[in-house]
C-alpha cells in the first residue's frame, strides 16, 4: 500500500538519524544552553541573512504558534488570521485558551489580501464603538498555506506595509516553510521573510526533522522574555540538544533546500500525470500538498493501492482529494501511484 | 571532566535508539494513532495491572503538569501541592496561566502529609468565607519528589484515603518514576499507584527516552476529552510514534526498571563513598539524586574534575551540592568521582 | 434636544429610586444574603414559574456573559452564536479571556436557525478531525436579538429540541427581556423560557433598575459552584441588597412588564410614524429598537433636535439609523419627535 | 441588635442618595463619557494633586485589583503581594484565573517590608533557574490593610525606592483609602500616594458610595488600553454616570474625608472603651477595624446585643473578634455597645 496521506508519516531524515545517534551519547546541558542548538541558531542566522536574530527551536507547530501569539499581544488584543488558518480551526482553541480572540479574514485558497486587513483595521478604527472591541493586535499567516499556496514577494511586501502602517507585527507560520522556498517559482527566500516578518518559524516535523520548529525573532527586543513563555506554555524540551543537533544538521550543506526540493520535485510529477489524465485541480498549488478533484469511483479503485485524503464532496460524483508528498517521497512510491491512475 | 548535573544530559537508552532507527522509514499515522503506541499502552497498562486505563504520551513534564492539571479541575478550584512542589516553583506559572492557582502545604524534603492536607481541607470549609475562596481540588505529589525522597505505601494509602473522602482526585508527577521503583527499599508498586491515583504518569525524558512522559489514566471516565485538551495545550506530537516506539521500547523485557537499577547502583556507590569519606547527607534519598553537605573548598576542588549542581550555602564554609546520576551512568564515571573525593 | 441613542441614558425607574431610598440606612449582611434579595429571588421564580430555579443578581450584562458562559463551558469547549453576538462583537474578547472560542453561525436580524445548529453540531463531529478542534459546548442566544427582534415560541422549541439532541445547555441573554415579553405578538413567557433554556437573565440595566441582571438557573445542579465563579468574575457586588431591592421593586405588582409596556407603546407610535412618512423599516422589529432607512439630509435636519444612532450607509444618500425608546420615555418626547419628522 | 460586621452593611451616605435621586431622570451617554463622571475624575485629579493622572471608575475592589494587575503585567510575570493580601485569598482566584501568579511575602499586620521585597526580587534573579519561574513584575499593597494597619510615608517611600530600583510598578488597593487618610497619626497624603504608587484606587464601597472604586493612574501611558481592559473584564458598567455622581458628591466640600473621619471617631470611641475594660489588642490599629481578643463567655453575652466577627480562636477561653465601624456608624450605635461590654 502506498501512502500520501500528509508529510509526517516517517521519522526523519537519514543523516538527521545518523547525527543523532553519532552524538547520543555526548553529555550536554539542558533547555537549549548545548553548543548544537549554538550552531543550528548559527546557521540559520546565516541562512536568513539576519545576524542579530534571536533563535528558538520548539517541538511542534501549535505550541509554537500560541506562544508566539501570547508573547505578541497585550490582553486587549487578538490574532487576525485567515478563516481557514490553522490557529483558527485545528489547534483546539490554543489561542483563546491564552486569552486571545482569532480575528478571521477572507481565505482565498489559505491566503490573506493586504487590501483587506488595511480595510479590516480602518473599519475596526473607524466604528466609533471599537473601544468595546478587540482590536487586531498582529497578523498571523502561513507559507505554504494549509492549501499548498504561496505569497508572492510583491504579496508579502505589501502585508509588511501594511502591519507597517499600523504597527502590528507580522507573524509567518512556515510548518511546511522548506517546501515553500523550494517550489518553482517561489520568489521569497529567507532573507526576505526576515526582513518583512516581525517573527517566522521554520519548520522541521514536516520537513526532515523528528520534530521540530526554527522560530526566527529578527529584531530580538520584540519578545524580550520569550525564553520563559516557552517554558510556561509547556514548549520547553529537557534535552534541547535533539532540536539543536536536527536543525544543524538541516542548515549544513543545504540539506533542508535539498530534501524540500525532492518533496517538490515528486509532487509535480504527479500533479502532472493528474493532469495528463484530464483530471483538475481544486487549487494551484505548486507546493507538496496537492488538491485534484476526482471522481468518487475512482478514488474507491485507487484506495485499493494508496491512502490520501479526503477532502470533501464536490457533487454527487465527485470528491476533491488531497496527495502529500515530502522529503521521504520516492520516485518509485510516486510512478507506483502514476502507474494505477 | 565528569558530569553528575541532572539526569538529562544524554539522549536516550541505546536500545531505545536502534529501535528509533529501525522503524525510522515506517509510515504511520500521526497523533498516537500507530501501532506502536497501541503496544506501547497495551504494555504500560500491563505493568501497572490496569485493564482499563486510558494511556496519553505527552513530550515533557511541565506541559503534562499543565494539561493534566488543567483537564482535572473546575474553574473555581486550585491544586494542593507542597511549597517546593515542580508546579509551584520551576514551571513559569503554567498553572496559573491555564487559570488555577496552587495552594500550597508544607514540604517535608519535598513530600506532603496526609494530615495536613486533611487539615487544610477541613480548615477550608471550617471557614465560612470558603466562597469566596479557591477550593481545593486535587492532590499534586512528586514520586521520586524534587529532593529525591519516596512516600511509602503507607503514606500514599494514607493520601489516597484523605482525597477520596474529600472527593478530589490525586495526581502522582512521576518524572522519575523509574528511579523511585527500582530503589533500596520502595514499597510502591506500579499497580499501587494505579489503584492509588486517579492519574499518574511514568516519566521518560529523565530515564532513558529522549523525551516523553506517559500518563495513565485508571478510571478514564475522569477526563473524557483528555486528547483534545492535549492539541489545546500544545501538547500533541504530530509523529506519535515516536513516544509510542520510545515507551514500547521501555517497557519490553522489563528495560524500564533494569535501567533505572542502574542509576540507583551508581548513586548508592557514591552516596557510600561519601559517607565513608564523612561527609553528612543533606536530605536521606534512596534514589538518583544524593544530596550532601561539603566544605567549599572540597566543592572547588572536586570542580576541577567533574560538574554538579550547587544547591545552597550552609553558613560560610560548607555549601548544599547534589549529585545527579542516570540510566547513562557508568560504573568508571561513578568511580573516577569517587577517585577524586 | 431630545435622545433616543440608547436604553440606559436614565437612572431607575422612581418606584426603584423610592425603595432604594427608603431602605437606604437598613443594616444587612452582604453578597446577596440579605432578606430583600431573597425575597426578590422568591418573586422572580414565581414570575417563572421554576420553583427549583437558583437566582443569582448580577451588576452587567458582559460580566454576566462571560461568568456563566465559563461555568457551563468544559476547557474543550466553546460557545456558539450568531455572528453578530454581542458575545462575539462587543464584550472586548471577554469570552475568549477566560479561555473560550465563540463559534459562530449566520446571523438573520440576529437570530439564529435551529436547523443551522443542528447543521453545524453534524458538520463538526462528521468531520473526522474533530478531537483537534473546539467543540460546540453551548448554545448563547439573546432575545430581544440585538436588532430588536424575537424569537416565537416554536422557534424556541426548536432550539431547545436541537440542543437537548446534542446535550448541550441553550442560555438565552435577556438583557432586554422584558421588552420582548412586552411586544405585541410576542409568544414566549417568562415560564416558557424557564422551561426551555438550562440558563437566561432577566435584564434590569436597560428596564428599570440603575444596574442589574438576574441570572435564573431553572435546575441549579447544573452550576454548582456559580457563586465562586461570580466572584472570580469580579461579578459579586458587596452591597447585594441593591440588587435585591431593584428586583423586588420590579417583580411587585407587574412593575417590569407595566414600564416594559410603555416603551413599546412609545417605539410602535414612532414606527407607525416613520412608516406613515414613507420610510422603510431595515429590520423589522416589534420592539423598543426601531431601525430605519432615512435619507442623509433628512438625518441631518432631524440632528437638530434629536440624536440616535448612525447604524451604517446605505449607498450614497441614505443611512440606516436606530432609534431606542426605553421605560422612561415620555409620549411628550415622542410626539415632539414625531412633529419633527 | 447593633452591627458592627464590617463596613457595607448600609447603602449610601444621603448626600450621595440626594445627588443621586436629583439626577435620575439626566440623560447621559453610558460609559463614563458624561459629564458628571467628567467632574469626578477632575476633583480626583486636584485632591490627588496629579493633574495629569487618568482616572477610571469601576464598580467593586475584586474587579479592580483583577483589571489592574492583568494590565500591569506580561504574561511571564506575577505580583508579589503579603501572603494575607485580599488578592492572594478572598478573590477567588480572579488573579490566577486572568493567568497571573500571586509571588507572597511575609506578613506584618498585613504590611509587606521594603526589605523582604528587595531580598524576594534579589534572590530570584540570584537563582540562575530564574528563567523557569514566575518574575516578580509588580507590588500589590492594601492601604489601611485587610488588618487596619496603615504604612507611614517613610515606608512608602521605602516601597517606592525598591520598585524604583528593580523597574516595577508599586500598585495600592483603597478599599478603605478614605479611613486610612482620616485616620490618627498617618503620615500619607493623596497627593504622596499618587507620587509614589503607578496606580492606586480609592475606594467608595466602604467609604460612603452605594459602590464603586476610583482607580488613579497617575501617569497613564503606563496602561495604554485601559478602558478595553476594563470592559474585557466586565467591570464597565453601563450606566457610568452613577459612579461620577457619587465620586463627585464625595470628593466636593470635603465630604469623603469628613465621613472617614466619622468613622474613626467611634472607632477609637470603642477602642478606648475596650482598653479601659481591661481587654487587649490583637492588633493595634489605628482605622476602622478594631482587632481585640475577648473572653468567650463575654463574646457569647455581647451577641445578645450586638454582631461582629469572630476572627477566630486563641487557646480555649478566649477569641479574636473584629469590630467595624463605619461613615454611618453614629454616637448613639457607639455608646450602646459600650453600655454593654
Amino acid at each position: 500500500m502506498l501512502h500520501f496521506d500528509c508529510d509526517y508519516m516517517e521519522g526523519a531524515h537519514p543523516e538527521v538519524m545518523r547525527r543523532l545517534l553519532e552524538t547520543n551519547l555526548e553529555q550536554t546541558p539542558g533547555y537549549g544552553c548545548d553548543s548544537h542548538t549554538e550552531r543550528a541558531r548559527k546557521l540559520i542566522r546565516q541562512a536568513c541573512d539576519a545576524t542579530q536574530a534571536e533563535i528558538h527551536l520548539l517541538v511542534g507547530g501549535t505550541q509554537t504558534n500560541a506562544t508566539v501569539i501570547d508573547g505578541l499581544l497585550r490582553r486587549h488584543e487578538g490574532v487576525l488570521s485567515a478563516a481557514s488558518g490553522h490557529i483558527n480551526v485545528h489547534e483546539a482553541g490554543a489561542i483563546e485558551a491564552s486569552g486571545h480572540k482569532v480575528l478571521t479574514l477572507p481565505s482565498y485558497d489559505g491566503k490573506v489580501r493586504a487590501s483587506e486587513v488595511e480595510a479590516f483595521i480602518d473599519g475596526f478604527y473607524r466604528d466609533e464603538t471599537w473601544p468595546h472591541m478587540v482590536a487586531p493586535g498582529m497578523l498571523y499567516i502561513s507559507h505554504p498555506t494549509e492549501f499548498g499556496t504561496l505569497y508572492s514577494l510583491d504579496e508579502m511586501e505589501a502585508l509588511h506595509a501594511v502591519c507597517q502602517r499600523h504597527g502590528i507585527p507580522l507573524y509567518l507560520d512556515g510548518a511546511r516553510l522548506g517546501y515553500g522556498l523550494a517550489a518553482d517559482g517561489n520568489t521569497l527566500s529567507l532573507p526576505d521573510i526576515a526582513r518583512l516578518c516581525e517573527v517566522f518559524y521554520i519548520g522541521g516535523t514536516k520537513v526532515g526533522t523528528l520534530f521540530g520548529e526554527a522560530v526566527v525573532i529578527p529584531r530580538p527586543e520584540l519578545l524580550p522574555h520569550f525564553f520563559t513563555l516557552v517554558k510556561q506554555h509547556g514548549a520547553l524540551l529537557a534535552k534541547g540538544r535533539l532540536l539543536g543537533i536536527q536543525f544543524e544538521t538541516l542548515f549544513t550543506d543545504g540539506l533542508y533546500r535539498q530534501i524540500a526540493r525532492q518533496a517538490i520535485r515528486t509532487a509535480m510529477k504527479l500533479k502532472k500525470a493528474l493532469l495528463a489524465k484530464g483530471y483538475r485541480c481544486y487549487i494551484d498549488s505548486p507546493t507538496n500538498q496537492q488538491f485534484f478533484v476526482l471522481p468518487n469511483r475512482e478514488i474507491d479503485r485507487l484506495n485499493q493501492y494508496a491512502t490520501f485524503e479526503l477532502w470533501g464532496a464536490r457533487g454527487e460524483e465527485e470528491s476533491v482529494v488531497r496527495f502529500v508528498t515530502s522529503w521521504a517521497t520516492t520516485d518509485e512510491q510516486i510512478d507506483a501511484l502514476i502507474a494505477r491512475l
